[in-house]
């Protein structure tokens, strides 16, 4: 069977094929968000197969194998690895549109040098071949990342977390991708979730400081805060379903906080709930904005959506849906709050539904402060977005409401390091979409200026995050 | 004029067309839903003209006539046969890019073999052709369905129905094509209708079971799925303007009916109809999964929004619109909670809002459990989405969210025995979904696995719901 | 560099070009909605450059520019008139994909036969050009309306507005295009806002009539609308953040009024604000109805979102958003009241949410009667969906959900007499859809019908608002 990724693969212009292979293709990755384990790359682990790779712990895949009637056991179950894979094959072999059918393509042709399509057919020849290129001692953590091209990655780490891999990583000057910790808090604005009381227990552990009212929580996490800082962190990072802002005294959440720790089995009310995170992530801002760090939100995810799975399985296996409520208001006084105190950081919205594309691009639109070019974003198609409709659909709508050359880029937001095939997929239908537009006759055949463009959202926007000119 | 329905009519491409002519043109049709009365089949109906089987009954037809500016005499009024026809043909001329542009050419073109467009040059003659061949004694209502290759027909019948058109057309063994009942219980759970407590009262006598409290109900409900059982009803379906769920106790439900029950006047709060809906879905739901139905549920439609045409027209005349709420928290709450009592059926699920699309297609992703392939679906583009927009639109968010190859695929939901051709107008979409794949290069040109799919969406998946393999 | 503006653009086909330059090029605007003052049309004001053109007073460029990072100096601040030039072109040279580059050409080549895109390597022979032209004397206000070809354009105008303007341009005989006002009681209707007691104070003067409850305010509108239509008035204009309908007695209205007037510091509940707000619009609309007005309501806008902003450059700056809230059941709801009365007038109805085009196209189905075509419309691509994807995406849900050729089309909705190049933009863009329903075997090519429908969204239907045939 033919190779599937020929060169023009999404490019179907000259003009695309001219930006994507002049400018985009050897830019570097700054891969400014993504789930990679820093343990993994610290101690540079190795894979036997694929499934190890694929299928450990990729909830993506997981789900599309329950949808096409997999049984669990060869999902997360005692299936043995081949056993697993080849029921992957199964599924992967027919989901015609499914983004998941071309990063598996990208992923072996990238990594492995496979050129056809994986099918049944072929299944147990891609497993040897793939087995033992991944334990022939090259194909280890830091290979994949030194493979992939990357400049500079940044995982997602918990205040309470002590960044010694971290350290490792940086430690080790063989090996010359920068690794960063990205900060991310949800645990500490969660005050509704049982294990709360407990988090914070431990998060008064870590910094050395007794947490009783609101104003110990923010000295734990300042201390925190400069241990990420020392550690070259540039972003935060915030997931929740709904966004909510009500603004409150101080004493107002210092009660509620106090409320909450005293008894751990005090039920909030949802306005309690409401105050606490807006005042923390008040107080969480203003300390990016002042460290010159980004701040990226998540909302709209509806996560765990069933319970027995959530029992059996845990969390992040698969069950997390797209919420579909309003945020525009709530978000739109946080960020005006946080421009009258001159706090506002440079911002990155996601929003898992679709539908708040042109919602997002408009409200950004308000908050520019001219400073920067694009100071508040609309990050990268997210998740559940992140195939060719999405991507696209969140270019046309940036580009039509927004000045698109400043736009941030891609990101993997992944768990697993074949996935930096994906800025290649971004990249493509980038520019397709700007070589379309020349096609038309919507904008001139300036491949200079689209040259730069192109290598501005696919490379320099997202390094000035780190290394501001 | 030219033939509008060319043999590549919607199909752009070569791969199209060879997977339209090679594999979905003549895969027999199952009409897992429709609106067909059974007594027309039954009765074997025969028809003196296109007004009666056009402008009777379809209020799609009436809209398009008022928005157009036709006075309502020549639509629901008593202009006569032809003056009706008349109107209707004057403005489907310049109808152009509304989907019943395409399904007058299709039916015209089907039933008739007539091939241009309709328009008021051609309309007398059309009107004498059709009038001709409706009269001749062989379009009967059978003959309409054989005609079509429907192998398998299901209507929409009330619990409280006898089902005796349908034990006529199975005793009738000359007509081949098998017509099954399908259970659709709103008025027992819209308990805030007027017209409840008569309900209630027949759905007693018919059943022979005396209704007080909720047990007594779920008793006549259960005889009459017993009935609908015995008749091969394989489906059920709800309709609502907006999923709601609370659940509660057995006695707080029991409570609810007999306060409604007790007193005709009484106005249930919002939470109590909410409680009484949610224990009878739950309890049906059981009964759906048990007996191995598939369930169906559409939502986001706002009926009889015009009071003056509902009390002139009644219901079900063409003015109803999508309602755009946000069912994602409780249909998560209900789905989950009868996967936690092993209770979940196959679930088919409609939204009338296209917004919906991705939030629908990433739901269902948490409920499927790997006993077979979609065990909850995502209902083809329904009604005011059942265009080509609507139909690509659901099959591209369906493909990159899911599983493509298990989707159920098309239905009628008609009213009308020509719009069987619906059933053509979703397959060359179809094809050509899956043949623009191929041509730009995004899935292999693998003939064969393609035209597997093609036939599972087309025919086999539905096939299953009646006669698992 | 190659001109931009080629005769093809935006024009796929042929089909779509034979439209366009036969049907559609030619017809005279109806710009039956703008923000243009009338004051500068009748003091046939002159513009030294384009920065007075602008950059002076159109935020959708200044929201552009700080986006791009752009310092507010250049924006609204005390940069010089080419500087600012300068800062523009700087960020527009490289806005690909934005519907302002077009419009930037397009009025480039119109309006001063500009064919290159503007750079800044260009950018100071552009100045020096159009400075030269515009200050020639022949590129006035009434210049520019003349050489747009425009037939009759409305401003929209406060009712306390006493149309001295309009009153001037109408006696001078020498300019023929017809200016009138259009009706938008916007500050009579918010009841919450300040400034709300001094507006009714206002209104009590100028219409002679002392405004003690809601009868009295019926009287000094009564009184003003008398004057609007006088002057020729046909259209009235309605902006909100969201639809909101309570109806009440007029008794419960009244108090709310006097409330509200007896004390400055009085805050309505937000359901008193909805019962004096219902009750505004019911005798309002009932008077459009009357006089044989169209009604435009304009919702989904979250106007103002940051403060800071708000307070140092006031309204209307480039900080407005996407509203995002549920309008189908009071709109429903409200219009079903009117119908009742039967005083539902001739409605536009627009949304700033790209995502309520389906439920906006569907609603107004509820309500044609059958009198004229599309007496309730869908209003053009609005503001931030005024660009390629808003309008394909606006004319295909229309087409598909209703009648196309009744489709009253495009207005400019601008504050700058260049903006009627918007026109061309919308009209390529119609005529490539409608091409391209050809092109693809879906609509006959019987240019003289697809002609005639051209010409009627480009001019005919609008035209019909002001003189009914």
């Amino acid at each position: 069977m033919a190779t599937l990724i020929r060169n023009q693969f999404l490019l179907s212009s000259p003009t695309a094929e001219r930006l994507y292979y002049d400018f985009a293709q050897n830019c570097p990755i700054i891969d400014y968000h993504c789930h990679i384990d820093p343990k993994d790359i610290a101690e540079n682990i190795s894979y036997n197969n694929l499934t190890e790779l694929w299928l450990s712990g990729d909830h993506y895949k997981w789900r599309l194998m329950r949808s096409a009637g997999i049984d669990e056991k060869y999902i997360t179950g005692d299936a043995d690895d081949y056993e697993k894979f080849y029921a992957w094959v199964q599924v992967i072999e027919g989901a015609v549109g499914n983004p998941l059918y071309h990063w598996t393509a990208l992923e072996l042709l990238r990594y492995f040098d496979i050129k056809e399509p994986l099918t049944t057919d072929n299944a147990e020849q891609v497993w040897q071949t793939t087995s033992a290129m991944l334990t022939s001692g090259n194909m280890r953590a830091r290979d994949l990342i030194t493979k992939s091209n990357v400049e500079l990655l940044c995982t997602t780490d918990d205040p309470v977390d002590d960044l010694s891999y971290h350290q490792m990583i940086a430690d080790d000057l063989s090996f010359t991708p920068i690794v960063l910790p990205a900060f991310r808090p949800d645990r500490a604005l969660d005050i509704q979730k049982k294990d709360f009381p407990e988090y914070i227990q431990k998060l008064s552990e870590v910094s050395g400081t007794k947490i009783s009212g609101f104003s110990d929580l923010l000295s734990a996490l300042h201390s925190r805060l400069d241990l990420f800082s020392e550690r070259g962190c540039k972003l935060s990072d915030h997931g929740m379903e709904n966004f909510v802002f009500v603004p409150a005294s101080e004493e107002e959440t210092d009660r509620v906080l106090r409320l909450r720790l005293m008894d751990s089995d005090t039920v909030l009310s949802y306005e309690e709930e409401a105050i606490y995170r807006s005042a923390l992530l008040i107080a969480l801002s203003k300390e990016y904005a002042e460290r010159g760090w980004a701040m990226q939100i998540h909302f709209g995810c509806r996560r765990d959506n069933n319970a027995m799975a959530l029992r059996n399985l845990g969390i992040n296996t698969g069950f997390d849906t797209i919420a579909g409520g309003n945020f525009v208001a709530p978000l739109a006084n946080y960020m005006s709050y946080l421009t009258e105190m001159h706090a506002l950081p440079r911002m990155i919205l996601y929003s898992l539904n679709p539908n708040d594309d042109a919602l997002i691009d408009t409200l950004i639109g308000c908050f520019q402060d001219g400073t920067i070019p694009m100071k508040v974003q609309h990050g990268a198609a997210w998740w559940f977005n992140d195939h060719q409709e999405g991507i696209r659909r969140h270019l046309k709508s940036l580009a039509s409401q927004s000045y698109l050359p400043g736009f941030l880029g891609m990101l993997t937001d992944s768990r697993c390091l074949l996935s930096y095939t994906r800025h290649e997929y971004f990249r493509r239908i980038l520019c397709d979409y700007l070589g379309s537009l020349v096609e038309s006759g919507e904008y001139p055949k300036d491949m200079e200026r689209l040259g730069a463009i192109t290598r501005n959202i696919c490379y320099h926007n997202a390094r000035e995050l780190f290394f501001p000119s």
